[in-house]
């Protein structure tokens, strides 16, 4: 479903012009952003997390991160970190406000910028599930097959690890990560920040597998990861060696304060983002003290808690609020950022649909540029959901024909066609409506519109019911891109070799 | 669950802060509008529209409205009617831009006007369904049901025909359908357009129930109306006498061209929307010929259809489109102005949520006065669905929390709090949560947040399966307002009266 062409399976008379290829690859937001602060609010809470910098710091667990503070000028006291203001601008001096990042198709490659609007499956989770084989723990077989959708849609903007092979042993696991996405995709790819030599060594597999020039591989982001901080105000040993390893490669760090209203952050919004802002900030600027112009994403993942269950809400009205919130501190710093949608719902139900369309729209209210946890994500992030994956497509590709300039020249404002039909009449055989028919309408992929007796004739599915036959035909029916089976054999000696030496252990925190 | 608490069921420590009724009754839209069309484009669909009414007229059938428009200097050939742009010009001076309507409760009165936000129940649905007892025909049983359901949200600002019940002969259906909205209820009501006498005794009805003077009724807009054209360019008679009799008793017509591209209008969005505009416009100028200053609402209910079945599409792109391009047109002529949400889905589904979600963001992105559909609307408007309402009141909620603006004083960035907070700590027991935990968050409705564990414990079930619970409870609490009784025992020696006459044949068309 690559290029998906639409209008295909349509019925009714032939149409003149030929069935469209549509393209979700590039995609530019549809709307203006939103605010939920004043220019001034958002000043003060930019200058409130600067105070929070300097005067109380936080907390960073590596030395080699301190040390690189320290050389900006940082005040180091046993593990804590006080950077003041200065500092902060400086880095924001020199970090990137466009991004390229590479992908061994160009023509998956995207531009990180203000304006673009970028979408990221549902990632991170420890589990799978769909309706055959039920949920558990994600391994190598499902790993593949996530790859696998992801590339399937075009909407779906670079590859995330959904859930990671958690059958393969953690110090051999990065092999089949990369093997997975070089072997059957062509986007932008992700690695871990698990260490040194894991980072290290992910990295050699992308220049190895794609077969890339030293030049080719320093000058590119051919991969991001996602840095977490611990929030409240602490950096782990993995996450700061991450920062600075991606930084010297010239590689993307997704910088992801998760702050949870209410449980690792102050319960207002306000404060919420104040906290998400400061520990962004410091992230964005050890990364730009290892590397001056290292690539970063400022990134807005703030939501509340539920108070009841202390678990984390999504598509909740402070979640929205959090999210705009966000895109406005990003915009006051002038970076490109990651958002969030995100569900907690058990289940594909009307309350994950609920959860995430509402958390989507909160990403186009504040003109994300990456909008990460797009679909199929559900339970919080515990679990990765198929069914609920194909669902989003749906919200996903919806929005994404909004990018589309609507037309509304002389022909299109259809006078001659309402001139054609009497009062009363209908369009459905009208000259313009047969020049135009075969690819006037988004054509949907779950969406049943057929009346109640068809569908409950065809056994009263549900969209999430229907979805199990959709993805399982996107895997039946997949073909890796030209570049895989070059990439799997380029990759499996640098792999046997990995291996016999034992693989590459992640960094203990 | 009228002025519900929020934070009353929660548990945790002590708050020092009372838990806060939070009111949804009137509220102001949160977000500016958006644009799909630039203002010249909007201006020449405008224009267009004034040709297809000047230059192709549309067909009036009732030779009442006719004559009203050969007064106003329109051009009569046979039943064909032809409107010069002078006339609607004139017409768009007495439309009135803000329209205040009554309700016997006034705290649920509500201001029609450019930046209110009005949510209106999924109405006209020929059938009912919940979990427990299928789908059936609606009756006088789930009539009463759904107009006390709508009486239980405050986040629904007025009654309307979520079913009628057809059990009860229609020349005696009304009785019953304004006896229910005032016995049950007392927010502003509904009355359908179906014949001058019907329309006359609804109107006496209210009168009577709520023992209104001559004047409060004459002066103030107690009752609204949905007057759907024929699309494409046709008014039946029905539709133009309940126009006609609502401007002259000052009631509210809430003009609704249901223009579906592809079918019913142009398969172009310009198109559809120039189809609407020009029914909707020789709709107001009709009602402002009957009376000058008539209260009524442009209507902007626009989408497409689904090319495989011939179905109506809801939430679609070209949905959302219509709508943002519908606020476009309103604001063009300075209306306030209704939009609807919807879904095609035949069950409370992903798909079910996702339609209804998007379409009400659309309404949000489109600021739209009042959108009709908001809740319970399924099978593109065949079926009202209990569980479907409970989930989209859910939505409405948190569009509405919205509405509030959020505090961004010093003590809400949280610096104090985040001080208090050693590095990986976190703020459950913080001062700064504890002053503010009680009413910090919206309180789902019928999400359930808590973990997998938890939720499979309580038997797996969906949103849609607690929705049943939930309505179920609220028609067992449920309790009429103090109005109700008095209203009863007025109407009842009326409908006695008019019962025992004949009551009122609907109009033929």
């Amino acid at each position: 479903m690559t290029a998906r062409r639409r209008g295909g399976r349509k019925r009714g008379p032939a149409s003149d012009q030929p069935p469209r290829a549509e393209s979700y690859r590039q995609l530019s937001h549809p709307f203006a952003p939103q605010s939920v602060f004043s220019g001034d609010e958002i000043a003060q809470m930019h200058e409130t997390a600067l105070r929070v910098l300097s005067e109380l710091g936080l907390k960073v667990l590596l030395p080699e991160a301190r040390e690189i503070f320290a050389t900006g000028g940082a005040l180091i006291e046993e593990d804590m970190v006080r950077i003041g203001p200065e500092i902060i601008a400086a880095a924001l001096e020199t970090a990137p406000a466009r991004t390229r990042i590479r992908a061994i198709n160009p023509a998956r490659e995207q531009m990180l910028e203000d304006g673009a609007m970028l979408f990221y499956p549902g990632s991170g989770c420890p589990n799978v599930s769909d309706a055959l084989r039920g949920r558990r723990a994600g391994d190598a077989e499902s790993y593949a097959e996530t790859i696998k959708l992801h590339q399937s849609f075009d909407v779906i903007h670079a590859f995330g690890p959904s859930a990671e092979p958690q059958d393969i042993p953690v110090h051999l696991r990065h092999y089949e990560m990369l093997r997975a996405q070089m072997v059957h995709g062509d986007k932008p790819m992700f690695v871990y920040a698990r260490g040194r030599r894991q980072v290290a060594q992910s990295l050699e597999m992308i220049q190895t597998g794609f077969d890339l020039s030293d030049a080719e591989m320093r000058e590119g982001v051919w991969a991001l990861t996602v840095i977490n901080t611990n929030s409240p105000r602490q950096i782990d040993q993995p996450m700061a060696q991450g920062l600075i390893d991606f930084a010297r490669a010239g590689q993307l760090s997704v910088i992801t304060p998760f702050c949870l209203a209410g449980a690792m952050a102050p319960i207002t919004v306000a404060g919420a983002l104040v906290l998400q802002h400061a520990e962004a900030l410091a992230a964005i600027t050890l990364a730009q003290l290892a590397k001056p112009g290292a690539p970063v994403l400022y990134g807005g993942f703030s939501s509340n808690v539920d108070m009841k269950s202390g678990s984390p809400a999504f598509g909740t009205p402070e979640h929205i609020r959090c999210t705009i919130g966000s895109g406005q501190l990003a915009r006051h710093i002038g970076l490109p950022w990651r958002s969030a949608c995100g569900a907690a719902s058990n289940t594909p139900d009307m309350q994950a649909a609920q959860e995430t369309t509402n958390s989507l729209w909160a990403a186009l209210q504040a003109n994300a540029t990456l909008t990460v946890h797009a679909a199929g994500w559900q339970e919080g992030g515990l679990t990765f959901g198929y069914e609920k994956f194909i669902n989003d497509i749906e919200g996903l590709q919806t929005v994404a024909e909004l990018c589309r300039p609507e037309p509304a020249r002389a022909d299109d404002m259809g006078f001659d066609a309402i001139a054609e039909v009497a009062p009363g009449g209908h369009f459905f055989s009208a000259r313009h409506t047969m020049s135009r028919y075969a690819d006037a309408f988004y054509q949907p992929l779950v969406a049943d519109l057929s009346n109640y007796e068809t569908w409950a004739g065809k056994g009263e599915q549900t969209s999430a019911e229907r979805a199990t036959a959709i993805w399982q035909q996107q895997l039946a029916e997949f073909r890796s891109p030209p570049t895989g089976a070059a990439a799997a054999e380029r990759l499996a000696p640098y792999i046997e070799a990995g291996t016999r030496k034992g693989g590459a252990a992640p960094m203990d925190d």
